[in-house]
């Protein structure tokens, strides 16, 4: 065992992105959401973040504000900072910023420890009550943001910070005794020390990494036990034994027996990132072919075609293969977010652009659907089928919010959105060797370090309203373009400076062009991407007999405002002719699909009649679909992604 | 004002009942559910019930076992007990009720009160918790056992008990003060002063129900407030207030403005059964014109075609118009027990068949369906669709069983469920004036009194699964027959000693034959009643583009045993022909309904893909259904009511 020969992200930092897709959520994260949550950070009401930090640094009396995972906000945010303010060194967000991490800074313990809720509450008990706590996915989070920062400005500070901490976590958890047997309840802190490893060099951050994933599932009851042994004051989350089985923080097997999707959806991801990082150091294939295996279950079972996983809302998590209600789903934005971490990590082990087409689908379906175009409210819950009269009046559909929200306590699902979004540019460029990947189509320029060298892209497209893509080199010399060739894409055509290439090596979703680049060369995509009808395995009950339309990675979704009230009663058929329209002054403008449907009428029904002997009417409508990532932006109404189908499924 | 010209029930103790369909219900519930009950009221561990009692009559030392409400299984097993000995005086069921009533007697207080749990454990704190305490329901059982039982033996000792505690009930509740503003928090007790006030003739018990009545909802926080007065101890349920809100109780608005269906479905249809009984006796209409709004709203928006109702499992509860899922529902078996009551009282109140058809449509889908043939398990939530699977691991499913279950600690459900199967004669024949009333077509002997004579039926019928009813008088003498013209038969035929009666009167579902009959005259009803493809509402969002069948009252299901794995891949053409096949050998025999139909195929797919661009390929198969109320008696499967139309719905 070794280290793989594993493909790499390339960091914020490299480059401005320019598309006209993603410039809505780009811009819009930089300009509006991040000054936004630091404001949310700074409103003791909203939040008490820094407020915590402030009475843990001996500023301010008070109380602690909050839930015991309160910190994560103050970390996730700086991350998303640090990639902003890589590409942005002017901006004011450094300084807001630097303040939040001299806070941070101040707040820290002696011995490295840093949890407001525990420094402040709970003192003497820390690491005492792993089962509910969430105090190492929290800390991950610091590990994280202080590598960012490292990143965008070359800081130490920060990077220090998580050093002293993560130090405090190899010293506690790598000791002989019962800290030694002890795991994360909540997974999430493994990719994140594997990510300090790289960054520092040091051997023994990946080791605990390893320790963590070693241990996890050999005692399935370590932490009831630690709970039981050291925890001698009230449950942290009262309801906790509702919900908080085994599975739900996958500690119900050691990891490598794992062999489906279970539990909390976003520890899970978490977890089997973390052990695509650790085999990427490390070249245990036992662990990659466990995270192949659940990879396997999760997408080809147990996800929403809009990328959203974990379809209960109770212990927001997996059910089983093929359960995926659309109306009574969960489908938080954070266990998208942690679907994309996962399947990027999987790319970078097997170079397979499969694992890609998963992260841009959870990324452009969930994540993006996730925030408002004007960045100020967010859907936790991310349903595919909203009737907003039901969520109000049914209790099993009351968490499925039908408008996006405001700012909860705990924003965790806003954070991790705006993370995505400012450091997209570590899902598009990748290096290996001589190759340097394109996973993703996002128009911009980049320069990228590959084997001692600078390259310079310009990429240039519409996608995904558009089918075209135009990657632009800007240097010459010798190497290996990858770029992904989704999977939805039954024919990629490519062409070099107008002329088709047809001896490219195309192997697992990947087209690769080896070749002494001149400047200016330009490759041209075609991506065979109509707006297409799509049908589901014929076990999700829940789409049985219904169709929906998709374009490219664009899942597409049919709101009340086009379509009128009671979607349920709309009818396609999915041999009818689709009309693909771009408005510009829609949504910020958007490419509509339109096609002719049907409306069943309630002509003949009145008020005291619910069945009756069949009969019914229709009549033609002509509908309209939107981006699924686009709906409600235009007030509350009725949303649906599967439509019924009429006619033909049977034919 | 005064009491209206009101149609009245008939008891038990008139006849038996010779039914081919229902005599393994009936028989059932005598020979097997009375016993089973007898001996679950014995047991400590399953109820405790007997054991509550001698506790509270000071024979035995120990703490009260069980529930606040815990009481109500005495008092309805005697009921049913009393029914049943009504046509069996001489089982040994007289002598077990006998000892419970002795018992019931002795745990008595001296002042009247009867509820163990407070005696035993709240003893200073009776009606001081009327928001949580279900005092006032139990009590009410109290009253419908001891005339129960009266009826049936002419004993009065049990009706003596119930005297006592509403004596005490009336002392306490009509005082000036606080106690005078009070409200049951559990409706249900109202119907029963009712009964007692007919049984008693004396006013003040009619007073009283007319007196919660009023109250109720004058102050939509009386209970909460005297909670906050009176009760100084933890709350009898931790997580009420996570649902009791006041549309839950039926107390958000006063009784006469109240219009729709709201919040937990028993306690909903046993107030308006009160409100009904009220109306009948004193001639206050708006009380009625209240009952005919919500019983419009509940019938004709928030009711599923087996006459299920409470479509939410938190709360147990009405949501909202048309929300009516399948698969989450809740459609406790109680509710449907409470809506036959309430729907029988408005048939009593205005003579309208339609009242029976929903009774009858409850009673046949729901209630018979809520037992096993062996009467020794069941369904608490009936569902319309299931899935076993995801019952298993779907939280939001988790209260769908999906096999019938044993004894819960407090089996409010079989117990009602027996009491109707026991008690099953008040829903078939009814008088007012010289009308003879036949409400519902069941085999067997009636001796009915009608203006101080005695009329012999004789009804003969293999109805639901035949159409034929047949009615033999063995009286002479003038008098009305009115017989229930369902709303489901298009086109009912009537024959008088095999000739066709052109003449009768048919108004309001029901067809009236007045003449002098001879000894020996039959009447012939033929029931339009082929087994019919239904279809429901449009805006029933979860039975969009789905049929079912029934056949007269009767809702068909299929079941896995009969049609293969995965239900939702199944499609049913609704111009297909249905097969209508008796089958003596299945589930104590039952009528089949055969249909052509296709499956949708999994060729092509394979574990790794849930969506694709649309091809669907579907292979002919021949489905079968049987009735809802026989379903899983044949193992654990999947179930479905309502199945997906293939091909006509939309041409």
């Amino acid at each position: 065992m070794g280290k793989i020969d594993y493909i790499h992200t390339v960091q914020p930092g490299t480059g401005g992105i320019d598309d006209a897709f993603l410039n809505r959520y780009v811009l819009m994260s930089g300009e509006r959401m991040i000054p936004y949550q630091w404001s949310m950070l700074n409103n003791d009401e909203k939040s008490g973040i820094i407020h915590d930090f402030r009475v843990a640094a001996g500023e301010i009396e008070g109380e602690h504000i909050g839930m015991v995972f309160q910190d994560e906000g103050l970390f996730k945010w700086l991350e998303s900072a640090a990639y902003y303010v890589a590409d942005h060194p002017d901006s004011p967000v450094r300084a807001w910023a630097q303040r939040a991490i001299d806070l941070a800074e101040r707040a820290q313990q002696e011995d490295g420890y840093l949890l407001t809720w525990f420094q402040l509450k709970a003192p003497d008990k820390e690491f005492c009550n792993l089962l509910e706590s969430h105090e190492l996915v929290c800390m991950g989070n610091v590990l994280e943001a202080g590598i960012a920062w490292h990143h965008a400005t070359g800081e130490r500070q920060l990077l220090d910070v998580a050093i002293k901490l993560a130090d405090h976590l190899c010293e506690y958890f790598m000791q002989d005794g019962p800290a030694g047997d002890l795991v994360p309840g909540h997974p999430g802190i493994e990719f994140c020390l594997v990510k300090l490893y790289r960054e520092t060099g040091q051997e023994k951050y990946l080791k605990l990494a390893q320790h963590f994933l070693d241990r996890r599932g050999t005692d399935p009851e370590v932490l009831e036990k630690q709970h039981e042994r050291e925890w001698d004051r009230p449950p942290i989350f009262p309801t906790w034994n509702t919900f908080a089985d085994h599975t739900y923080m996958q500690i119900h097997a050691p990891v490598r027996q794992q062999t489906t999707a279970e539990g909390h959806a976003v520890r899970a991801s978490y977890l089997y990132a973390g052990m695509a990082d650790v085999y990427m150091e490390t070249g245990d294939r036992e662990l990659f072919a466990a995270c192949e295996t659940i990879w396997k279950n999760l997408t080809g079972k147990r996800m929403y075609i809009t990328g959203g996983v974990g379809s209960s809302e109770c212990g927001e998590r997996y059910t089983g293969d093929y359960d995926l209600p659309n109306d009574t789903v969960y489908a938080e934005s954070c266990a998208s977010v942690a679907l994309a971490l996962f399947s990027r990590r999987m790319f970078q082990c097997t170079g397979d652009g499969k694992y890609l087409d998963t992260a841009e689908r959870a990324i452009y379906n969930t994540v993006l659907g996730s925030v408002s175009l004007d960045g100020q409210s967010y859907f936790y819950v991310n349903p595919l089928e909203v009737w907003p009269d039901a969520c109000e009046k049914n209790p099993s559909k009351r968490h499925v919010r039908p408008v996006r929200q405001g700012w909860y306590q705990v924003a965790c699902c806003p954070q991790n959105t705006l993370r995505t979004l400012a450091g997209i540019r570590e899902y598009i460029y990748y290096t290996k060797g001589d190759t340097l990947y394109v996973g993703m189509y996002v128009g911009g320029d980049a320069q990228i370090s590959l084997q001692d060298r600078k390259i310079a892209l310009h990429v240039q497209t519409g996608y995904p309203f558009n089918s075209t893509v135009d990657i632009r080199t800007d240097s010459q010399g010798a190497y290996t373009l990858a770029l992904r060739d989704p999977g939805w894409s039954e024919e990629t055509d490519v062409f070099l400076n107008g002329s088709r290439v047809e001896d490219c090596v195309r192997e697992k979703g990947m087209i690769y062009i080896q070749r002494r680049w001149q400047k200016g060369d330009t490759v041209t995509l075609k991506l065979d991407m109509p707006a297409r009808f799509m049908v589901s395995h014929p076990r999700i009950r829940a789409n049985s007999g219904r169709v929906c339309l998709m374009k490219g990675p664009l899942v597409y979704c049919f709101e009340e405002a086009d379509n009128g009230t009671n979607l349920s009663s709309l009818r396609l058929n999915p041999d009818a002719a689709v009309a693909e329209v771009y408005e510009p002054d829609l949504l910020g403008g958007t490419l509509t699909l339109s096609v002719s449907g049907l409306r069943i009428m309630e002509e003949g029904w009145d008020e005291e009649t619910l069945y009756r002997p069949f009969r019914v009417k229709a009549r033609k409508q002509e509908l309209r679909a939107i981006p699924y990532c686009l709906w409600n932006n235009r007030g509350q109404g009725e949303m649906t992604v599967w439509i019924h189908s009429s006619g033909s499924e049977v034919s």
